[in-house]
């Protein structure tokens, strides 16, 4: 849905968004100038540490303090899971063996941006963090019921992964194939 | 969630999105530019007529087609209500005297962008629409339980105000509050 066609052109380089511009032609054949962004995809994960899950506790200079699966940015050139995992030690001091993709989403029509949720089980604590500037992020160690009622709470960053976590909720069965996904 | 601060410049303006950015102390006494978007507000509306609620099935150039509320985008120096009456007559031929803010919501922490939902009761169908070149609207009338189906669709272009009706489906009273208020 969000795709940028191959003949638009950058209009404005940001230090997150991109904006793209290209003349489209409309039903009555005349033309307007559209126009979508370009963003760093968002990498998230689910890592499991002793039956527990990890998320963040987080506050930033204009934002917080919020709840929101660990994570972050992209990085030029980088390769999604090495940035997941870059993130996840960064962030949690945690390093696994196993990561799977669960989830990929474009959320936004008018933005090019993706986001992965990824799970990392059996999560290791290596011990050292090293939080950016622009951050502050305590770990919490929550079992699966209070991680369900975290990422329904209005405290909760990540509205796409809230609405997953919803239409699961309304299908227990699909709830519980996803704790055992998680929790094995 | 979303305020650009004032000392903010705007560095871009664009056909939909202007982009601002701003020198912001980060929590080591560092500084690093920040950056937000802001773009028009949307209408949308749930216009109920005959105890049936009308929903778009639309098409545009580069999305589509998708179900959604009514409604569209804010122009510059117009009310919120004005532009919504605006848009219903536009998309469905749809007047009404009764109307209702539900909801506003800023979704998304980077874009200053508000989303309106009002609730337009005792419609009346005057007859002639006016679809800019940009769009194909077909209008739907649906009674109470196919529009929370059609909300809930993967079809359906609107997550805000999905998320809020997964949470009421979670919450029966809710749901059925809501569904007085809306057709009374």
């Amino acid at each position: 849905m969000s795709a940028i066609p191959p003949q638009a052109k950058k209009v404005f380089s940001g230090v997150i968004f991109d904006v793209y511009q290209w003349e489209q032609e409309l039903y009555d054949g005349s033309t307007a100038t559209f126009e979508k962004l370009k963003r760093p995809a968002t990498l998230t994960v689910i890592p499991v540490i002793d039956g527990k899950i990890a998320i963040g506790y987080e506050e930033q200079p204009t934002k917080g303090p919020f709840l929101s699966l660990l994570g972050g940015r992209l990085e030029t050139g980088e390769e999604p899971l090495s940035g997941a995992k870059r993130e996840l030690l960064e962030e949690a001091g945690l390093e696994s063996d196993e990561w799977e993709l669960w989830n990929k989403t474009q959320p936004y029509t008018k933005i090019d941006w993706d986001i992965f949720v990824y799970i990392a089980k059996n999560c290791r604590d290596v011990g050292s963090t090293q939080h950016d500037p622009g951050e502050k992020i305590e770990v919490r160690m929550l079992d699966f019921d209070e991680f369900i009622e975290a990422v329904l709470s209005e405290q909760f960053y990540g509205r796409e992964f809230t609405e997953k976590v919803l239409r699961m909720k309304l299908d227990p069965p699909k709830l519980q194939a996803f704790k055992k996904q998680i929790l094995g």
